[in-house]
């Protein structure tokens, strides 16, 4: 330890602060490709005392924090600055209150969404927003980057499950914002605010989440089309048709052959694209509304439905195996979600990059899989030259450069292009009423 | 016309600038009792670039402007200050586009909600939020307080249906926020921001908002009870059975008398509140959970069913008839629903005043209405005590000043009751990043 962080340590409880070289390197990371600075330690924070601890003190010596969940980000949002401590919240996964009645729960950041869900479920609720991370990922993270889901198109994403939060400032001042109720409007909406900030306005250390009835019964439906299009043609029949589908997955053949190849799904030569669907009520309705899929399979039993979407769920590990994969994440308006898709593929054939799809179709959130040599440290230029040519693209047809995932580091150089100066002047000044001294996740996310 | 406002109208179109006394005078109020201040002239706004040249002439000469919708608020937002110009937006009418494939619709803020919500029916959508006063509100307003309705108990609240704004900054800038996709996380939630800011950080010209698929079959039960404690007990139930109501209203016995005075609809003298529930799906489900009900009807046709939530959208009206009416608007965890009336009942009883409540009790939002004296020109100081009472009974019970209205003139001097003094300090620092000649709503809701 050196000066700085003796100090630290001498500020927070015993064993809070980690400064072994290559324990502190395996914090400095999430999952993205962005090399990361070297940090002077790691503070693994028990309590909100913990974070207004670090807090002072990195204010005092103007000391860079880069707040931390599981990371599992796929934007650089929790990579390491040079010269910073990261601050792990991992370790705050209190489930202070759940309120069956007013369902809503109180929870510190270190919760696995997953398992806030599932104490939901005890009493019939459930917590509504599902990353395909959500087994291994945590709400304070999914508070950071405002995370999507396969059930958002139904629910909404984080930001709309989030009623108040507890968060430590830059200076380590404690604020509460929002409420417990499901409504309300005193004041400006600094809870939504910092959803989304990425670690960049505050320390979230406690969030006031609403919960929601779970749904009696599911029907699930999955059906493959031997054409991308078809596939998109009855995403559109299945939203028009007011089935108010709480899922709405499709995929590509790459991504299917990877899931093939792996667990053998008995995957049909012609098969180019597979849907997967789930709302309540009944799956005729839904199955009737694939009329162009070369196979359709109805759920009777929830252990089949269980089935159906456990193909869904295997869609990243199966790409992990074909190599290193850069997930990106795009969303449209659903109308363009075909176009966008065909884009992707002219792209991918352009510049010779495999790229598997996975698409949230209901919401028009596309999540191009950019896989690459297992041998290579970073992504090569060519993905970085498509995965460019699809942004853009994104953006032409009225998108955005990420759903759901952040803009973090990997994305901070097409943001421009998306908000503009006067957003980006904005953010900036944001950012100097929270953040003066520029310590909380510098150069991240604006 | 003097100096300033001659430079104003040469700034602007013809006929856009009015600066006689009367008509001026017109424009200076919502319905709210605050005086309002002597306003320069009011500028009725025909296009985004009315508003640039307004914003960018009121930056020169450090005019205050109070944007203003329909002037239908219940807080003061729209109240004129001391030497502003209003700037009405009722004449921006425009709905730009709607869109049934991407369920959005771009508006201009003029557009009264149920114009817009008629306009997403014929394509078999709808626009979810609907105040009570949604046949004479407008869009821009509804944003400007986020506001919530009768619906919001299913669909969220006015920012929960909103996904990228057009406003015109202080100083006559155009930014342009969010998104035409269902998702999107990039940059800061400026939008989120804007919506329920009471125009104290901008002008909103435009508003992608979210439109949604208008439920097929609705089932419509009005149930009446000899105790509130038993229609509350009836929230609880519907609400845990997961019937997912779309409106959860009650009326306590005082609204319903001054409904039967006036519109003879039978009132037993038993009845002490009365509950109108509606939720896609059966009915008889929602009768039978009603199970402490003296009455219960069932509504098994369209007119039917307009006819039972008829009764409550009488509500306002019917006390209009018995006298002035300062209309709150606190909002508590559902659970101590039966609390906060039982809290208002006791106000009303210690201090002689009149107070009739209608709640959107699926939300826990309850209007208890103070009805008082048609002589006198503003509440007198037992209904103020008595309101005093309940917004502290409210923030006692883990509840909110507003859960709809805002908090504009009316509530500022309890607003550091329920943020604190960090929060205090951020909203103005925001305020400043906005709008640092204060010229927007000055003194208005932070």
């Amino acid at each position: 330890m050196n000066e700085l962080t003796c100090a630290l340590a001498a500020a927070l409880p015993d064993g809070r602060v980690l400064t072994d070289p290559d324990v502190v390197d395996s914090y400095a990371r999430d999952r993205t490709f962005v090399p990361p600075g070297r940090a002077l330690g790691v503070v693994l924070a028990q309590s909100r005392d913990d974070v207004v601890a670090t807090m002072r003190w990195a204010s005092e010596h103007r000391v860079p924090v880069v707040p931390r969940g599981a990371g599992t980000g796929l934007a650089g949002g929790a990579t390491a600055v040079d010269g910073c401590v990261v601050l792990s919240l991992a370790r705050m996964t209190a489930i202070r209150e759940l309120s069956p009645q007013d369902e809503i729960a109180v929870v510190e950041p270190g919760v696995i969404t997953a398992d806030l869900d599932r104490a939901a479920r005890e009493h019939g609720l459930m917590y509504a927003p599902d990353p395909s991370s959500y087994e291994i990922s945590t709400i304070g993270g999914n508070l950071a980057t405002n995370a999507g889901g396969l059930r958002c198109v139904k629910y909404g994403v984080t930001r709309d499950s989030t009623l108040g939060l507890e968060v430590v400032l830059a200076d380590g001042r404690v604020l509460n914002t929002g409420r417990r109720t499901m409504k309300g409007v005193t004041g400006y909406d600094l809870t939504g605010l910092f959803v989304g900030s990425e670690g960049t306005l505050g320390v979230i250390t406690a969030a006031t989440v609403r919960l929601r009835r779970a749904p009696r019964e599911m029907a699930t439906v999955a059906a493959e089309f031997t054409s991308l299009r078809d596939a998109a043609a009855a995403v559109s029949a299945i939203v028009a048709a007011g089935c108010q589908p709480s899922m709405l997955e499709l995929m590509d053949r790459t991504t299917l052959k990877a899931i093939d190849d792996w667990k053998n799904i008995g995957l049909e030569p012609s098969t180019k694209a597979m849907l997967i669907a789930q709302a309540e009520g009944s799956a005729d309705e839904m199955a009737a509304l694939c009329g162009a899929a070369s196979f359709v399979a109805v759920s009777s039993t929830p252990e089949e439905a269980a089935e159906l979407i456990g193909i869904r769920r295997l869609a990243y590990q199966a790409k992990e195996r074909l190599g290193q994969c850069l997930v990106e994440d795009v969303c449209v308006p659903r109308s363009v979600l075909p176009e966008m898709i065909t884009t992707i593929e002219e792209v991918a054939a352009r510049h010779g990059v495999m790229i598997a799809t996975v698409a949230h179709a209901g919401d028009g959130n596309v999540h191009p899989v950019f896989v690459f040599d297992r041998g290579l440290a970073e992504p090569p230029e060519e993905v970085w030259t498509a995965a460019d040519e699809v942004f853009r693209a994104a953006l032409d047809l009225g998108g955005t450069l990420t759903g759901e995932h952040g803009v973090g580091l990997l994305k901070k150089r097409w943001l421009g292009l998306e908000t503009g100066p006067v957003a980006a002047e904005l953010h900036q000044g944001i950012k100097q009423v929270f953040d003066p001294l520029n310590i909380l996740n510098p150069g991240k996310a604006i």
